[in-house]
């Protein structure tokens, strides 16, 4: 790779874990409890979008990730008539982010790239849940730097300029890798270098919402074996 | 290991890093290019003892470790009259820091502990010095906190109880690994489980300045070798 980087920030909700595949099993579980089949594809990805809605941006919020993802619960859980879902069920599935899988190629990937550069988690997840879903999925990352340490949040350029500073790197030092223009374009105006991974299940058979690559991004890839190769050269 | 800890923080500076050999032999390094031989121990020992008054409790500093360390530097050179020590020769000691080695017996055994429980650096150290140092030394962490990243600086109580939330953890759920009593002590005030590893050759062979474990430690281990089997039980 001849970008002359010095670390790798990956986005780690929907780059590397498969939040849709994880919270949708765990709706459907709980769904066939109560004989019922919605489309749970729906669901899920009406949770996510009120979840980032309550999260992204947001400048020393006095909640986590983890607390949004319980409050977008409820919200979407009267949105979709599924009041009926008691305490306990509602933690089966608020749990399920803490559970989640990583995508099949990343593993291997991010050994291999550690090999040659330092790679960090840089996520709006909170810390807990990257620890938790890490261990489950054999990830050691150099660091990880969530915005819930930051107190700033993802698209904020603050947010990246602080895990630069934390780094000790120059944001051009850094290539910011991730699946969704709005992280890359934010991460981009603030000097960083941008690796776009397409990760087309991303949001389950209704696809990503934003899956075009911006042309400014320096990198594009169908994959991490593909940004493993590039960046062991 | 009978106390239901659910991980381990690693206090990591003289802990985990034999920062008195590393920067003594910096030292001495420059000291010979400049026909000298002061006792380096000395220069050395007194170095960090500055860096920790410059470090220890702040709150919201506008500096991190790596500024003290280089403030510091320049005011140990008045004390000891080497004020010869030009641009170059300081970079060299100070970038010592970011070069430290593990002692022997931690790598192997870190590994070891994180086969049961997460392990993560809770340190004063910058971030970037621990990246640096951990690939040196192939430490994979689970996490690495900085007081940098929590802007409260050890042994002020506010930096414990940030990470214990930040790891989504009660304090008496986590065990605070260090070689120092102040730190230990100051956990343990604030709920969490204690485990003091001496280090005797800390501070070279001054020898460090509170070697006897605070009596009420949870565990008091000679080594990490010990410390890994008491984990793995």
């Amino acid at each position: 790779m001849n970008m002359q980087v010095k670390a790798l920030t990956f986005d780690t909700g929907g780059t590397i874990l498969d939040w849709h595949s994880g919270v949708c099993s765990a709706f459907q579980k709980v769904g066939a409890r109560h004989d019922m089949s919605l489309d749970w594809h729906a669901v899920t990805n009406d949770y996510r979008r009120l979840a980032m809605k309550g999260i992204v941006g947001q400048v020393q919020p006095a909640f986590n990730m983890d607390d949004v993802h319980r409050t977008a619960l409820d919200e979407v859980l009267v949105q979709h008539g599924l009041q009926q879902f008691d305490a306990a069920e509602r933690w089966q599935i608020f749990h399920a982010w803490h559970q989640l899988a990583a995508w099949p190629d990343f593993p291997a990937a991010l050994a291999r790239i550690r090999q040659k550069l330092p790679a960090i988690s840089f996520t709006m997840l909170p810390l807990s849940l990257v620890l938790d879903v890490s261990r489950k999925n054999d990830l050691d990352w150099d660091a990880v730097i969530s915005c819930e340490m930051i107190g700033i949040y993802k698209p904020n350029p603050q947010a990246y300029l602080r895990a630069a500073q934390w780094l000790g790197m120059e944001p051009s030092e850094i290539l910011m890798v991730a699946c969704h223009n709005f992280d890359l374009n934010a991460a981009r105006a603030c000097g960083f270098k941008t690796a776009f991974v397409r990760r087309p299940f991303e949001w389950g058979p209704e696809g990503p919402p934003d899956p075009k690559p911006h042309p400014d991004c320096d990198i594009v890839v169908d994959g991490f074996d593909e940004l493993a190769k590039l960046v062991g050269i």
